[in-house]
């Protein structure tokens, strides 16, 4: 698990204080709140605050003067035409805080997204803790064949344990030598800001990260996808088990429209139509390049 | 007052409830929480929502496990650090929501800033009430002969009240003219979305406005500045006083460091810089141009 | 036509001087560069600069030393991959600035677009021109009965005359009021900020509007859309006219895989699957509400 | 030099094809344009394509139908009026486009500017060069022993040589386990996206950064700035001449009015007032807290 005593202890103090509030409550969100769930070997992702729940969106599309809500099956049949109909400003109006700890080379994935707030642990300001990400055996994957940026089968046997060997031998060697440059005693040291430049991508580090409802649910179809990196899924799953808590109808509406929903070009619609009046498509005289229509052929046989 | 007894009962029925929390809570904030306070004649600001308080910039700065505060003193201090230096993300780590009833001359200079979330009243799918902004007749101000987007006197006598009486009238027969094009009875009745066309730009619209403080403060900064416009300074006022009852001690930091504070260009650093060891600056040896003189002497001397 | 001699003079002083340049240049987007669209009654849309072409997508995704481009045939293969695969920041390092003259109650639409770079005509600064927007007779629609933010039959007869009747001297009158605030002689004359309050949204009023070829795409996907307000869409449509000889690849891929796609919910997605195998699907054995359920035979039969 | 002879051939090439724009073309920016400035030892940057020029900020100001310049001097007046009292949204009308090369753990810091367009070149689908950023023996610098984000003097004699020494073994043996965990012959390979997890922050990776001038102005005074880490700073400096030469007027009110303009607080000014009257102010009498007060005396004496 990767948290000290201190820090766990801390996360306790922080759940035994319930303070009273007239803002909008989730009860499912409370229940997470501060709560560290691991991912990966050190990493971990916890809620710090949160802004509204369902009826939140509701009350911010209808601009309510109380709470905006008619009855609980009303809402959710508002969130879904929302959500269907691209109304994106009132799933702005939820917001939410995590602090997330996760190796440097996802985190250079996630802060692709720009519409959010971040603060991060500063190597120029801190030294960083020697802790590293090394895959588990079931995730060690060979490069895809297929896919420039894709992964294959597990890697096995020698090939696997020669992997391990180098990224762990690498990652101690490496922070080492971060220690050594640091060292203050019988010589100057050299600059934090310096020196942090010999860690290598798979150290942890640890950011804050606030973002609001209809933002964070575009990270979530990017990055829990089955095309996403394993390891920056490995986020975003639990950040959808999260957000379902949070606000389940505009997770549910999130999932049948955008998650598991199918976008059609215009020629893949066209070709649907075709095949339901009996019609025999191809690549052909569908109009579509080969690469589409072998995802096409994946989704509809 | 700009609310109906069914809107003052919703708001009252909101702050009768309170519920249990884990997340930080600002006493002054919880206070205000969706109480109307009156701006202009029928305008209107409140608290929908927040999150944080001063103890949440230092807990994000510090990236910290607990609560990451050390002692009132001890966050003061660091929050004026980070607000003399610029630092402002820890500033996005706090969020608030407010709804905002205003004329649709001011939401119009407001929503020039972007970096926040917005809904609003549809005059498309609504029909907007029978609400005009009508000066104060201490607000009826003459166009400034030295500045071309300034006021100067007060208007006085028959001048006054024949701006006053054509303002009423027009926003009268405007409205008019709306509810007959809009009409059902005896006619099919124009769209709404085209029929909104014809009111003025004194009608009140309302929105949910939700922001992070550092773009609230960056809103404060300019906009409760003496070269804002009245009618949105007069929200941004009462903001003030909402931001202040928040977060005491980043309102305060921001008020030494923005709101209060003096940008001197490099010249005027110089002619300062000059003057203290007893030089004689003048308009042409300082190098400034003709009105940037006259604005350094009124601040200076 | 919305230009005075003087304005259409300076138009075609800026056609006659070209210059050398190294940077991309787009032969479709110079023929339209400064010339004024008519839009509606006194808009008008035209190019002031641009950034880009198609290569430059290209040249971007493959973080190029050079043109980065291949072949036409290799790079259109690749805008449509990324079209189609959701890699939007591709598409943002071509950028296009607008000059745009538009009734207000249109600007008010367009601002909601916030990822763009705006600045507006100052009615604090200057003085409105008295010109306004009156639908032609075949725009005049009446209020939709199914849709509260939708159109229906056009009014006829004596109601449509009423209607422009109402439009035009309101307009006329709300100016006249306009004007006579502002007079300076014999009185000291209202300020501009203050006496434009008075104007209707449907006086025209102008702005430079710069944006990326993504968020572009994004606004045109959802005002040129048939559920967008005419008069948003007539500004919407001309502009797709000129994204289409600016970007041509990135444009027909836009329009395949945007806006004449399908998004098919999960339930959708499953309807069809199991139409295709033959089964008989309704609303109740599809798991859509009522109105989804609409939308879907409206698309699918 | 950090380029290859197919690299310097290939912008060479479009050097060598002037085009024809009706397009504003800054002649400065011209002479940059595709040029390679080199930046550490192996890093670079280069102006790809730009929008705009001093006269485009005018334009924009006044919502011209033509070129919307006056006179040199009167725009220069403009601009310099615009800069100083803090008017952004012209200055966001002008646009560049940069190929910048740099090491890892510079791009960390220099993505957290979050209002720009950016492509990386990606080690999930290619794999990286073997280069890495070694600092010249002046820029050897030890931790600051004031300042935790700091740097003191420089690495002198045999720690200087130590630290030099671990820093490229370190480099060259990562690099070396990168390339034997891709290796495919005899064996599987590693998935790049997993591969590059070896790599330490000093290696070079590459993206194409586009920004507006406003954004890039608040950039360059974060980062040309002597609190800047020298590695970013470095880039911050070359991108200031190539600013300067693009739009020399709003660079020159740049200068004047951020660049090398001094903030003072409410505190501070107040002292500066009663310093001009002749008091003698100190740390206790002007309400300064320590820290602040050494701030001000290293500014003003």
């Amino acid at each position: 698990m990767p948290l000290t005593p201190e820090q766990q202890a801390e996360i306790d103090s922080q759940r035994t204080t319930p303070r009273q509030t007239l803002r909008a409550v989730s009860e499912g969100m409370e229940n997470h709140l501060y709560v560290a769930h691991q991912v990966l070997d050190h990493g971990l992702v916890r809620v710090i605050d949160y802004m509204g729940d369902d009826a939140a969106i509701c009350q911010a599309a209808r601009v309510s003067y109380g709470k905006g809500t008619k009855s609980v099956q009303n809402d959710e049949g508002l969130i879904r035409y929302l959500m269907r109909h691209w109304h994106s400003t009132p799933f702005e109006m939820c917001e939410v805080k995590f602090h997330v700890k996760l190796p440097v080379f996802v985190a250079r994935q996630w802060i692709r997204h720009r519409t959010a707030n971040v603060n991060e642990y500063s190597g120029r300001y801190s030294i960083l803790d020697r802790e590293f990400y090394i895959p588990a055996p079931e995730h060690l994957a060979a490069q895809s064949s297929q896919n420039h940026q894709g992964r294959g089968e597990v890697l096995q046997g020698a090939e696997a344990q020669r992997v391990l060997d180098l990224l762990r031998e690498d990652a101690m060697r490496s922070y080492d030598s971060y220690e050594a440059m640091l060292n203050q005693e019988g010589q100057q040291g050299l600059a934090r800001e310096l020196a942090r430049m010999n860690l290598p991508a798979n150290i942890y580090t640890q950011w804050y990260w606030k973002v609001d409802l209809h933002n964070l649910l575009h990270f979530l179809r990017l990055r829990a996808d089955s095309h996403a990196q394993y390891e920056i899924r490995a986020y975003a799953d639990i950040m959808c088990d999260i957000t379902r808590d949070w606000v389940p109808a505009a997770f549910g509406a999130f999932q049948d429209y955008r998650m598991n929903a199918v976008n059609l070009s215009a020629q893949a619609a066209d070709a649907l139509r075709r095949r339901l009046a009996g019609e025999v498509v191809t690549q052909e005289n569908a109009g579509m390049g080969a690469r589409e229509w072998r995802e096409f052929q994946a989704v509809w046989g």
